[in-house]
C-alpha cells in the first residue's frame, strides 16, 4: 500500500475515484470519435485507443491496496464498474473480491468464467475461499476444491460446516502452534526460519502432544524473556479461548472486554482447531450493525448502491408488503366506527396521533430491551425489576403525555369530553405499547429466537390497531349520543 | 483474568451475577433477623454479619477481570449495585470505572468523594483519565490534575482539547518510538530493559531527531531479521498514519480496510503525537452503532437499564415531544378536509395507509443514502446517477404499490373512483417520499452536518402531512359532488 496519509484517506480515495470516472468518460468520447472517423485503419485505431486506456487505468490503480480498489469499484455505476474490472482483473488476485461488499461482488462474479474464478481463488486461504463460497457458481467451486491440497480442503470443509453466527465460520488457520517442552531460543529459531509471521500474530498457541491448548506465549515475551527459558515457564496460563460452535456475538463481546488481538479456537476436547483475530471480529461487528440499521429501516439486505432498479425494488418489497397488510388491517377497525366518525369528524383528525405515539413508545422500550438482551444484562433474577421499572415509566410518561395531548386537543376543539377521551386513550395505548414493547422481545428471546427480527413491524401493527380501537371505542362509549 | 472458557463467557458471567444477587438477598434477610433479635449484642452481631458478607462478596468478585465486574455492576438494580460497589471498591482501581457504560458510571461516581475519586484515578494513564473527565466532578478533577506529573498533565490537556469525533480524543500515549540510526540488537536490548511492552504494540514507530515519523518497525521483524541490521533498513516505509485532528470515523474505516492493530498519530508537521489502537477503534465502532440504533428508536442516549424512572422518562421525552408536534401539524391538514370525510367516511379509513407507506419508503431511501455517505461512496460525479436510480425505483415501486393498494381498496369499498384516487395518491406520495428521502440527507451532508441526525422525524413529518394532503386533496377534487 502506498504511503498515503489516511488524514485525507477518504478524500484521497474519492480523488482516485473521480480520476477513474474522468478517464472512463474520456474513453467513451474517443471511442465515439474513432467510430465516426472515415479512416481506413478504423479497427486498428480503435484497438489502439482501447489499449491506451487499459494501460492508463492500470497505472492509476496499480499502487492501491486491494481494499481501496474495492472501494472504487463499489462507488462506480454498474457499466463503468465492469469496464474497470475487465481492465485490471488480470493483474490482481482474489483479495479484491474478498474486500467487496456481497452485493457488489455478485455483480462482478456473474460475468466471470469458472476457470477465471478458480485462478483467482488459487492464492487465497481456506477461510478466504469460504467467505466467497456463497457467491461462487457451483462449477467454479468444484474447480477450486480440486486445486486445493488435502489440508486446505479439510480446512475449507470445516469452516463451511458451521453456521454464519458461529465461531467456526469466522476463524482462520493462520496460527502458530508450539510445544511446551521447547526453550524460547528454539522458538525464535523456528520463527526466523518461517521468515514472516501471519498477520495479527500477537501470541503463539502452546499445545501438548494431543494438540490440546495449554497456554499462550505472547510474541513480545520472546524479546523480553531470557532465551534459555522453557516455553512452559514463559507462557501465560490464564487465557481466553473460544469453542468452535459458540455464538460469535459472545466471542465478539469477549474480544471487546479483554482487548484481544487473536485467540485460539478449540473443539469440545480442547484441541486447537483454528484462530479468531480482531480483524474478523471488526468485520463481524460492522456487518451486524449495518444489518441492524438497514433492517430497522426496512431494507432486507445490503444493497449495491448502483444495482439495477428492478433488483433494488425487490430488496424493499418485503417490508412494504408487510406494512400494507398491517395498514389494511387497521382500516378494518376504523371502518367499524364509521358512524361515530361521521358524527364527530374531529375523531378522524385525532386518531392518527394516538396510533403514532403508541408506535414510538413501543419502539423505545423494545430497543432498550433488545440491546440489553444482546449485552447479556438481563437474567431471570433481574427481569422482574426491569419489567416493573418499564411499567412505571409507561404510567408516568402515559400520564404526562395523556395530559399534554388532552390539553392540546382542547385548545383545538374546545370540547372537554373529547379531550378527556383523547387523553385517556393516549394513556391506555402508551401502557399497552410498553407491555408489547417488553413482551415481544423477551418472549422471542425465551423461545431462543433473535429478539430483534421483525420487532418493529409487529409492534407498530399492534399499537396502530389498538390505538384506533381504544380511541374510537372510548369515543363511541362516552361521546356519542351525548 | 481467570482461565475462563468464554465458550460460556456470557453464561459464566450471568452465573456470577446470580450468585451476587443471591448473596445480597441473603444478607438482606439476615440483617432483618438480627434487627428483630432481642440479644444485647445487637450492634456487635449486625457488624459481624455485615463483615461476613463483605468478605464473601470480595471472594466472589476478586478473580474477575475489571470488565467482568463492570458487567455485573451494570446488570444490578441501583440499590444492589451501590451495595456491591461499596464492598469492593477499596480493593480495586479506576479500571472498573473505565469499563462501565457512561450512564452506570454516573450512578457510582455520584456517591463518591473527590478524594476517593482522585485515588482511583492515580493509577490510570492520561488517556484513561480523559475518558472519565466528563463524569468527574470539578473538585475531583482538580485533585487529579495536581497529582499528575507535567508530562501526564500535558498529555491529558492535549486529549481534552479535541472534539469527541476527532482522532486526538481517542489516542493514547502507549507507543514506543525509536530512532532510525540504531541496529536491531540495540532495539531488542532496549525492549528487554523495558521488561513489558504496552498492550497492542505490534509495531514500533521510527522517528528522526525532529520526532517526525519516518517509518514503522513491526515487532516481528525483531525476531525474523538479522540483529545486525539497521532500523532504517528493516523498517517499513509504506505505512498508515493519522492526523491528530482528522475525523475518527475515517480513521476507523482505515483500520478496517488495512486490518491495523496500531498506528501513529501525527500533527500537521508530521511529528509523533500519540497512537491509535484497534481496542479504541472497536469501542468507537460499537458506541457509534449503539447510538445510531438507539437514536433511530428515539432514545436520546445510552440508558442505565435500572435508572430511576424519572431519569429514564426524560431520556425519551425529546423524541416523543417532537412527534406530538408533527402529529398535531398533520391534524390541521385533515381538519381542512372535514367536510369531505363526512361525505365519504371511507377516506378516514384509507388515509393512514397513504401516510404510513410514504414514511416507510422515505426511510428506506434515506437510510441507504446515509450509509453510503458514511462509507464515502457518494461523490459529486456519481451522485446524479444515484438520484436517477432512486427516482426510477420510486416510480417503479410507486406504480406497483399504487396498483396493489388501488385494487385492495376496490375490494373493500367497490368504488372505482375512490380506488383510482387511492392509487394515484399512493404513487404521488411515494415519489415525494423518495425525493425527500434523497434531499434531506444529501443536503445536510453538503452543509457539513451529520446526515443521520433527525432524518427520520423530518421525513415522517413530511410524508405524513403530504400523504394526508395529497389523498384528501385528490378526493375533494375528483370524488365530491359526483
Amino acid at each position: 500500500m502506498d504511503s498515503l496519509h489516511p488524514a485525507d484517506s477518504t478524500q484521497f480515495l474519492q480523488q482516485q475515484l473521480e480520476a477513474v470516472i474522468h478517464l472512463l468518460e474520456k474513453q467513451e468520447l474517443e471511442n465515439t470519435l474513432v467510430r465516426k472517423s472515415t479512416s481506413s485503419h478504423h479497427d486498428l485505431e480503435e484497438a489502439l485507443v482501447e489499449k491506451q486506456h487499459h494501460v492508463r487505468l492500470q497505472e492509476l490503480l496499480s499502487d492501491l491496496h486491494p481494499a481501496d480498489i474495492a472501494f472504487i469499484l463499489e462507488s462506480l455505476p454498474l457499466d463503468q464498474r465492469k469496464q474497470v474490472w475487465d481492465s485490471i482483473k488480470a493483474d490482481h488476485d482474489g483479495q479484491i473480491l474478498l474486500e467487496l461488499s456481497d452485493a457488489v461482488r455478485e455483480t462482478l462474479i456473474a460475468d466471470m468464467e469458472p476457470e477465471e474464478l478458480a485462478t483467482f481463488a488459487s492464492n487465497l486461504d481456506a477461510d478466504e475461499i469460504a467467505e466467497l463460497a456463497d457467491d461462487l457458481p457451483k462449477r467454479a467451486m468444484l474447480k477450486i476444491l480440486r486445486s486445493l491440497n488435502s489440508q486446505e480442503r479439510s480446512h475449507l470443509k470445516t469452516i463451511l460446516s458451521y453456521e454464519d453466527d458461529q465461531v467456526g465460520a469466522y476463524m482462520d488457520f493462520n496460527m502458530i502452534a508450539i510445544r511446551d517442552d521447547l526453550n524460547l531460543e528454539a522458538v525464535i529459531e523456528y520463527l526466523r526460519n518461517l521468515g514472516k509471521l501471519p498477520s495479527h500474530t500477537d501470541k503463539l498457541f502452546v499445545v501438548d502432544q494431543e494438540n490440546i491448548v495449554k497456554g499462550i506465549l505472547p510474541v513480545q515475551r520472546l524479546l523480553t524473556h531470557e532465551p534459555t527459558q522453557q516455553v512452559h515457564e514463559a507462557m501465560v496460563n490464564d487465557f481466553v479461548q473460544f469453542q468452535i460452535d459458540e455464538d460469535l456475538a459472545d466471542a465478539a463481546r469477549a474480544f471487546e472486554r479483554y482487548d484481544l488481538i487473536s485467540a485460539p479456537v478449540v473443539d469440545a476436547q480442547g484441541q486447537l482447531q483454528g484462530r479468531l483475530s480482531v480483524a474478523n471480529i471488526i468485520d463481524f461487528i460492522r456487518e451486524k450493525s449495518d444489518d441492524d440499521l438497514l433492517s430497522q429501516a426496512g431494507v432486507e439486505e445490503d444493497e449495491d448502491l448502483f444495482s439495477g432498479v428492478w433488483k433494488a425494488a425487490q430488496n424493499r418489497w418485503g417490508w412494504l408488503l408487510i406494512n400494507i397488510a398491517t395498514a389494511f388491517a387497521s382500516t378494518r377497525i376504523i371502518d367499524v366506527f364509521q358512524d361515530i366518525i361521521v358524527q364527530l369528524v374531529a375523531l378522524a383528525s385525532l386518531m392518527p396521533i394516538v396510533a403514532a405515539m403508541g408506535g414510538n413508545m413501543a419502539n423505545q422500550t423494545s430497543m432498550l430491551i433488545i440491546r440489553s438482551l444482546a449485552l447479556g444484562h438481563i437474567t431471570s433474577t433481574n427481569v422482574r425489576r426491569l419489567i416493573r421499572k418499564e411499567l412505571s415509566l409507561g404510567l408516568l410518561n402515559g400520564t404526562i403525555i395523556g395530559l399534554l395531548i388532552g390539553m392540546l386537543s382542547w385548545l383545538l376543539y374546545r370540547d372537554t369530553a373529547l379531550s378527556l377521551v383523547m387523553g385517556a386513550a393516549m394513556l391506555i395505548n402508551l401502557m399497552l405499547a410498553v407491555i408489547v414493547g417488553l413482551t415481544i422481545p423477551l418472549s422471542r428471546h425465551k423461545l431462543g429466537k433473535d429478539p430483534a427480527v421483525g420487532a418493529s413491524v409487529m409492534l407498530t401493527a399492534i399499537t396502530d390497531s389498538m390505538g384506533f380501537f381504544i380511541f374510537l371505542g372510548l369515543a363511541k362509549w362516552f361521546l356519542i349520543g351525548r
